[in-house]
């Protein structure tokens, strides 16, 4: 079992993405404490089993953000579900869930799953048109949701997603503070070292997601930039 | 901190409904696990104060299950939380528990604090109306929503409502048989020893509410009933 509250930094791979061999070696090469395989676009079982097989020659723990149920497959240390706290339609919440469980319920094992509590912040990203999220939260709002992660659903992770927009590390910080034993991800707009320095002052874990496509080079140096940050 | 997953019986008043010292004490001094404090018209800070204190003459632990925030009261063993799994509305989700957050997150102890992970199958029922839940399930659709409460969201209890109507024991069964470590309370209907004893053979803690109202003495025998019956 890989225990995500030790972790610092993570890649957040794209299936519907082209990424080269030798990038993806310096990824998984990288120190990055896990390779996460997620996306909104065109997540299909042979994208990501295309993916999962390139990740699968390295040691990294690979783990699958689940986004539709159809591209569920075994393979994964781990499996993500995000269950989107501000959404204002319950399937994102948690009728997908029971869909997956009743088509997958018997054959996945509950250690293999972690649930992510999403609080979606950026009004303009895909994700929060996808999942209908409320926007326009204040940071009371947003400290609300991380404790019913945190002191009422105990969920394992708390994910502050700013998605495409570098946030705001003052919110990161108080958000952090509210949290007693969930552990909190951030992701959004992490393009270079001294962001992800800065972001990893506050959030336990820092995704890098776009970056990687954006620009390589600075997105891997992120890797360095949280690992010496401690 | 009190762990439910030992218990096989609790009473759940209504504070909008009248019981008697006398009754009161019967009850209390029954050899149920637990007095639940809960119902969903008319609750009221007053309403709710009022009866915990008259229980809290006895040592039976007295819990209030939460349906407004503004009759949350300090002085409870354990506070309740029901999230209805399979509710048409966010709100009853995940978003009221927000706003209880927002208001009261700070001063709330996370030991204090139980989710019940609801499920609804009486169509007819009050809190199928007011929680705007999906009705017309079917047997797998129940046991989905109760992997999502036992594999994924890791919740304390799952809490199969048939709300004032006897439910099918061969559904609280294979219910019970999918779950790992979530708690199955089983609640409705319940009126006698023959019904507490045959749905207690499946359920881990059955509930019964309305009996106590309508029947005292044979809602009474019920506590002998599941506790001679295992």
């Amino acid at each position: 079992m890989y225990e995500v509250n030790g972790w610092k930094h993570v890649f957040k791979l794209d299936p519907d993405k082209t990424i080269s061999d030798t990038e993806l070696d310096k990824l998984c090469e990288s120190g990055t404490d896990a390779i996460i395989i997620g996306g909104s676009d065109n997540v299909s079982e042979e994208n990501v089993l295309n993916l999962m097989s390139r990740v699968r020659r390295f040691l990294v723990p690979c783990i699958l953000e689940v986004s539709t149920i159809e591209s569920v497959v075994p393979g994964f240390d781990l499996y993500f579900i995000p269950t989107v706290l501000n959404s204002n339609n319950p399937q994102w919440i948690v009728g997908l869930h029971k869909e997956a469980m009743k088509e997958y319920g018997e054959i996945m094992s509950a250690e293999e799953i972690v649930v992510e509590g999403y609080c979606i912040v950026n009004p303009d990203c895909k994700a929060a048109a996808l999942t209908e999220a409320k926007t326009g939260l204040d940071l009371e709002d947003v400290k609300a949701y991380a404790r019913v992660a945190d002191s009422l659903l105990k969920l394992p992770i708390f994910y502050l997603e700013y998605s495409g927009m570098y946030g705001d590390p003052s919110w990161v910080k108080e958000v952090k503070k509210t949290l007693q034993n969930t552990t909190l991800f951030y992701g959004g707009g992490i393009t270079n070292s001294s962001q992800a320095g800065e972001m990893s002052e506050h959030a336990d874990v820092i995704v890098v997601g776009n970056a990687i496509y954006e620009n390589f080079e600075e997105a891997l140096k992120t890797v360095q930039a949280v690992k010496n940050d401690r």
